[in-house]
């Protein structure tokens, strides 16, 4: 019996609830049928109060068996490596499914996390605009000829990928029908449903706490 | 016997000579005793001549027995599974250096490319310059406190987190000793100065080919 955990905020404000990257451990232990539980650390003063979990003061982060492991993509990592349904056991189909996942991170939210974050800031015709719309227009092109990001099935670098994508200002920047039908049938999945749902009841039920 | 090939551009101009990605693997290759080769994509019309190797238009992407990976990150966890040199064989020393090679491609360049894209872009004091600082802050306490990222040795996650932060505009970005200090001891190992010295005289022979 495993004891894996899932760490997360203890509160968060409305606006990223249903966006907090726990979200993506939960999502991938739901499509395996992995156990998990979920602790938290508490959102005041999370710059500094567990940094000996999380280096830059973020979550999530998960335990299990005595090993700890932050960084969203390393924790789906980790996760993909107990089951098939997240990432195929053949060593070519690992390599796509990582390499999309690594994707994911690096050469799409490297350029949407930061474009959002200016947009946020208030500078919405930002520097970065035109750099994301090649990026996104490059994934419209490879979605408009594939269902699947990897080994020719659902994995966890869908999973990413889809996570990475669905942020509301991402999705309405310009129109990308193959790009839209992809996030839309990813994050139908049951699981995805689950474990958003479940993140918004933990921190609504928190603001009773805090009431 | 192995017939790993590393793909580049075939050329670049001078300023990203040292930096371009490739330069990665080659390192990571040079540190583990792997062989490889080094073959070579158009730089002209690297936009979509070769979207099938690589489909953001991007350099490297490595080929082996018929396993074609894209996106650095992905090919160093490749290559890290072939040695123990880059990546402990234990369950916990791998988790450990993926975690942070993950942080360096999600944590820290996510912030830092697009942060020099934009000062590159004249935009010195941008949006982003407060969010960098406080990610570099975090990684001169972890560097303050211990040598190694991962596993208390050497690994690949110091490879790319040195290589992510050995870009200019980001070393001179304030005074962090910690960080400066590391990155001088990782980038003076004879691996990196091979390989960054077989990068750019690869890039300087293609000077007299287009001359």
């Amino acid at each position: 019996m495993s004891d894996l955990t899932i760490w997360t905020y203890d509160w968060v404000p409305p606006g990223p609830r249903g966006f907090v990257r726990d979200l993506r451990l939960r999502w991938a232990c739901e499509e395996a049928g992995i156990p998990y539980a979920v602790r938290t650390v508490p959102f005041d003063g999370r710059e500094f109060n567990h940094l000996a979990d999380q280096p830059f003061g973020q979550v999530p982060f998960l335990k299990e068996d005595g090993v700890e492991i932050f960084e969203s993509g390393a924790g789906l990592l980790h996760l993909a490596r107990k089951s098939e349904v997240l990432m195929p056991g053949d060593a070519a189909g690992a390599a796509e499914t990582e390499q999309w996942l690594i994707a994911a991170l690096n050469s799409i939210e490297m350029v949407t996390v930061p474009w959002w974050f200016l947009r946020m800031s208030g500078d919405a015709d930002n520097g970065l605009t035109g750099w994301m719309a090649g990026r996104l227009d490059h994934m419209e092109r490879v979605l408009g000829g594939q269902d699947w990001l990897a080994a020719g099935r659902f994995t966890v670098a869908d999973l990413l990928m889809a996570d990475v994508l669905r942020v509301p200002e991402v999705r309405a920047f310009g129109d990308r029908p193959a790009t839209e039908a992809y996030i839309a049938r990813i994050t139908g999945r049951p699981a995805f449903i689950k474990a958003e749902v479940d993140q918004i009841a933990g921190f609504e039920a928190a603001d009773q706490a805090r009431a």
